[in-house]
């Protein structure tokens, strides 16, 4: 199969810095979009695969899945998009296509599994996956989205994986005016499902452990705060939400959150894979018809269903662009919480050096 | 209030049998119904309160709340009722009606909670409700249930709970003709739970542990038997349920069949009240989208909406008829698992004595 060479940043173990490499893309075939990467949002996971916190990295390991930028070529059967048009790419680049998950569009659930951005056996050159921290990007048109004009494209590349991993809930669980939503943890993903939440009707309200993020969550829309070790203000919201979407990433008691669900209501949890320490209690699930679910990214056209709500509602993510040379630095601050809300890398910076 | 003195059963403390005692039914008042006991099936709940296993018993406790029997007088106010139908009582015999819960037909999630049908306080006679072991029962003509005439009054009576139990999740999580449905646990709510799974259209997979309530399994009406301890087995099916009800009573670990549900299923605990150890697992959640939940009885309406289907599918439960007199020796062989799968006491036993 016919490559490119392009620049990109990645690293060769998990206790090397990332750095620039050169690695191959494929020419594009019948449905494949290329696309010039302008913006590339940085997630957990890219650091997390970085460093191999999960195991099963495979080096070289090029991170990035929230990819925007211009397309430049078009294969001979692409009908969605064509060259110049503003695109994005998420965290899945392929996948069966046949079975009940990829017929429902429910690409995230694929049962064989889907193919992610990165990390992922590449079917087409062999080898793993490389993302987006690099020049461009070869996708099938499929996984590829279409990023409305009027957004700004560094603010927007977040939404194709925060973005969506806090719409796909939101959806499901059918929220919208009149809704109430609690969401726990203001991160990449927190400070999105605050936004999306209250565009979509939803009275909002932040969970967070100190006062230091009241005003932040208010101005994005958040209605009220409240602070989790406070036992008064946890007992005035008893029973009060209809979901709490759950960000926070490492193990943690969920118990107090569920019982100030909603009856019927559902906590689901978008950030944390793992044991549920200390053990949840059935009792208020059982007495409330309370629920605990998990939820992972979201599928490709509810993807696109929420880019383009964020066209119409002028939703971006909170951003700090950053130079593709400082990716090492920015993961040290983003271990210590200290970004508001997403690093979103120029692309510019690595095509120019 | 003026009041009738009935013949019960009961007992006056956690270590005492049950046995005769006479307690006061209110007179019926404009929306009141007085019923003539013919059956009252007997569940566990019963057993736990009469013997104080989760304490707050409130003594002479008379349990019971699966009820059947023929209506003898109705309050001025009565519409829904005429003496002489075939009427039944459940575990619900009054709610605030005013609630969020209770304005969508769930008293059963009645806020301020509602009154338990039995060891809960009488808000006509002040004490507390005492239950189904008695000759009569007067219940405001909201909580009363039509019984379809063409059942079998006797097989009929543990619809009242261990039917509704079961019916409410399935209704909830929308089973219908096509549905995966598996069931945990072959006892009288599980039993229950296969007959409507399958009247509703569902392919009805049983969980034992056990190879020897296969057949059972079969002849009401389940289409397999999946043997939990046996690792084939359970390897099957995965990913395959879209709702696993789960009627254990008591501490075990849903981490194995978690896994075995479809995209998007659901668990529903209904028999279990506590901490879930070991520790549930979040990551098939997340990555499946699968959800844990509870669910309590059900709601006035949809109990009746329950026995209407069951009597258009001549749904009833396995029941073993007993006499008034015999229910310490039924509390024994419950604990024992002695029982395929309800009893149910015939009050004529009672009233002869
Ligand atoms: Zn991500
Ligand atoms: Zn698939
Ligand atoms: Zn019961
Ligand atoms: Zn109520």
């Amino acid at each position: 199969m016919e490559t490119t060479q392009v620049k990109a940043f990645g690293t060769i173990s998990a206790e090397a810095p990332l750095k620039e490499l050169i690695i191959s893309r494929r020419e594009p075939i019948a449905d494949d979009v290329e696309i010039d990467i302008l913006f590339c949002g940085v997630c957990h996971s890219d650091l997390h695969t970085a460093r191999n916190d999960w195991g099963g990295t495979r080096y070289e390991a090029v991170p990035g899945h929230e990819i925007v930028g211009r397309i430049t070529r078009v294969g001979s059967a692409v009908s969605k998009f064509k060259v110049g048009d503003l695109a994005g790419v998420g965290c899945i680049v392929d996948s069966c296509r046949t079975c009940s998950s990829c017929q429902q569009d429910l690409e995230n659930y694929c049962i064989p599994g889907f193919t992610g951005t990165y990390n992922a056996a590449d079917k087409h050159l062999g080898g793993h996956t490389f993302g987006g921290y690099a020049e461009k990007v070869v996708v099938h048109q499929h996984y590829v989205l279409s990023v409305p004009e009027n957004l700004d494209p560094a603010a927007a590349a977040p939404l194709l994986c925060a973005g969506v991993t806090t719409w796909s809930p939101l959806k499901h669980w059918n929220i919208n005016a009149g809704s109430t939503v609690a969401v726990v943890g203001l991160g990449g993903l927190g400070h999105m499902a605050v936004k999306l939440a209250k565009a979509l009707g939803a009275h909002v309200t932040l969970f967070s452990r100190s006062a230091n993020k009241v005003q932040d969550a208010i101005d994005l829309g958040a209605d009220q705060v409240v602070i989790s070790t406070d036992d008064a203000q946890m007992n005035a919201v008893q029973g009060t939400f209809d979901l709490i979407i759950d960000t926070v990433p490492y193990m943690h008691d969920i118990n107090p959150y569920v019982t100030t669900l909603n009856i019927s209501g559902t906590l689901v949890l978008v950030g944390y894979l793992g044991p549920l320490e200390p053990m949840l209690n059935s009792a208020p699930m059982v007495m409330g018809r309370k629920a605990v679910a998990g939820s992972v990214i979201g599928g490709i056209a509810e993807t696109q269903e929420m880019l383009d709500f964020c066209g119409q509602h002028h939703i971006v993510s909170e951003i700090e662009i950053i130079k593709m040379q400082d990716i090492n630095e920015a993961y040290e601050r983003m271990l210590k919480s200290d970004v508001r809300y997403r690093f979103v890398i120029d692309m510019a910076s690595l095509k120019a050096n």
